[in-house]
């Protein structure tokens, strides 16, 4: 078990032994102390965001593409339109999402090294006035770029509009404020920065926005506002929970709290890139994104140039010495990726870089 | 841990201790070893219906819900029209289905306690050509009714029509073979009597219908042709997996097979289903359904006349000597449900029926 290799991979990360543990009981989906452990889970997952007040915390069945695809279902109305802010893969999920469920959209994209700005959003919402709702990427895992989350709020919301997050793989790390921050929906689950084990989502949804959204749904299992219906009135899940998964982020949401909550998280993940971004510049690999819009959660890095290199060779190599890689989703340039979260600290990371340099080295890669 | 009541639901049940343990490792769901171990789980589903030839199976995250959705989203064009047959709260919700994804559908509706016949459907096909799709459920776990598969399938296919079969709570347990019983699609999940835990759906799909029915789906997640598709050239899940929850489903697959395959799992229900029923009976406590429609599943008890009579306070009381019921699912008879299924065997039956027996009496439950 302890020799199973460390996941520097986005989701599925690394979880502790304890989180892990969690699953070692079954629960009744229907009994009261599991009720309370989801009412928990729930409120917990509130306080991260400082949205008691405003938001209600909808958890969902599925990965989180699921939940992503449940709040735009539930809250952009049948005759809604969405401006989608794209710089990546995930940014193109979201387009194909509104596709598939018929609702109107827009896409607007920049590089993949370079964040939509709050200038970008005001001036297409001026130029089309049928937009209702905007989609963005909070940290777009296909390269680990930042977006301006808190400058486009305030630009969504000034022009009345309403606004949906991906913040799959920064919730828990990255700080957002649901009191500052005005959104409709942000989207995360349980196998990211939280470091649960991956089977489940969860949508914050506005309270006043979710009211407004009976009857939007294209799909009866993905539908938000039953699912949250349901369960204020009943305690319950409306479908059967995978109760393992939710007992496992309830264990790994304490140990978080313990830690020191987002801040603590956040410090250790910077910690973890920082090691990560020194250690594989010491050996010339350059990461793919300048600093200044690199977020601590993963990291692109350009793969090396000598034909030596070969990225399955070289994963499996590292691997061999206790470390799971990404590759790569850029199509124009050839890259790996490295994840900075889950259970891992920074010498974890120093780890990783000295077995990616004696790979390297075995490989007899040179031109770097 | 071994503390923790024995679950006599139909799903979360009771796991074994191996299973659960097989969850205490993370895996990294790009990794080629975790590709093999969807690929052998799988293979190993295909084997229990005999169907490698004409059926593949597609894993969905998510509950057996999201699955039976996902069955019908892709399978049923939009121009189609689906008989659903209802005999319980399961098959009121493939009409759900069916209503919220906009499938036209018709309704055959008989008691909670009257199976489904041949005869029925055959006639309903004659008045309504428009028909394209049957749906049915297997055994309707709202009662534990079992309903004849063979002979609707038969009549179904007679008629040239498309048959979607949920078989959520049998599956694995009563025989099915795909060779024998010809349909479109057959849906089951992890948490029930493959004796995994909850977090996914499977659906086998004929593959011809699979290979017809691209762009048919209402939603991104949910659309099996695509996640069939990614998966064939893949090897891995279009969406992040919940690793841990499909590495607990194979591991209690290998488990399945150590005891025998279904003939085992089978009798061992059947032998829980008759210690249960001669046991309840000695009480006084009657079932129900009539034993030629049981399904070794789930069953039905008359709640007890009594007005010391409470389901709430007999539950905790019940649970207090270690074993979790199920409330019923009648709207006119108040009735409570006891699962047959779980890694638990006729002793563990006995041992209910005895706490059962203990808590009427500390009730003072005499008008049973
Ligand atoms: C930003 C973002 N959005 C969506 C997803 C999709 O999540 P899942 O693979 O769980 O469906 C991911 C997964 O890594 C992600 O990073
Ligand atoms: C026959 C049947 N269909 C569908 C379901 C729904 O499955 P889930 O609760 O996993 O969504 C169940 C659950 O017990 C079932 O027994």
């Amino acid at each position: 078990m302890s020799n199973a290799p460390i996941l520097l991979t986005p989701g599925p990360l690394t979880t502790s032994a304890r989180t892990r543990q969690a699953m070692l009981v079954d629960w009744g989906s229907w009994d009261q102390s599991f009720n309370e452990l989801t009412a928990s889970l729930c409120q917990q997952l509130l306080t991260i965001i400082n949205g008691h007040a405003s938001h209600h915390c909808v958890p969902l069945q599925g990965s989180g593409t699921f939940a992503v695809e449940a709040a735009i279902g539930t809250l952009v109305p049948r005759d809604g339109k969405v401006l989608v802010l794209i710089n990546g893969a995930y940014g193109q999920r979201l387009a194909k999402i509104c596709k598939v469920l018929g609702r109107a959209y827009s896409t607007f994209e920049t590089a993949e090294d370079e964040p939509t700005t709050a200038a970008d959003v005001d001036r297409l919402l001026r130029a089309d006035s049928g937009i209702t709702h905007v989609a963005l990427i909070h940290c777009e895992t296909s390269t680990g770029i930042l977006n301006p989350l808190p400058e486009i709020a305030q630009v969504v919301a000034n022009h009345g509009k309403r606004l949906i997050i991906d913040a799959m793989s920064s919730f828990g790390a990255l700080p957002i404020d649901a009191a500052q921050v005005p959104f409709d929906a942000l989207v995360a689950a349980s196998g990211k920065c939280l470091e649960g084990v991956p089977g489940m989502g969860f949508v914050f949804t506005n309270k006043a926005a979710l009211a407004a959204a009976e009857g939007n749904s294209h799909s009866l299992a993905m539908d938000l506002y039953d699912q949250f219906s349901y369960m204020a009135k009943t305690g319950q899940w409306r479908f059967t929970p995978p109760t393992h998964v939710v007992a496992a982020l309830h264990e790994a949401l304490l140990q978080y709290n313990e830690e020191g909550g987002l801040a603590a998280r956040h410090q250790r993940y910077q910690d973890n890139c920082k090691a990560l971004l020194d250690g594989m510049a010491a050996i010339g690999l350059r990461s793919f994104l300048p600093a200044a819009i690199q977020a601590p959660i993963i990291v692109t890095f350009h793969a090396p140039s000598d034909s030596r290199y070969q990225f399955k060779d070289f994963y499996e190599r590292v691997k061999a010495k206790g470390f799971i890689l990404y590759p790569g989703k850029l199509t124009q340039v050839e890259t790996f990726r490295v994840g900075c979260i889950g259970c891992v600290g920074p010498d974890g990371m120093r780890a990783a870089v000295n077995a990616v340099a004696e790979v390297l080295r075995e490989m007899e890669v040179l031109d770097i």
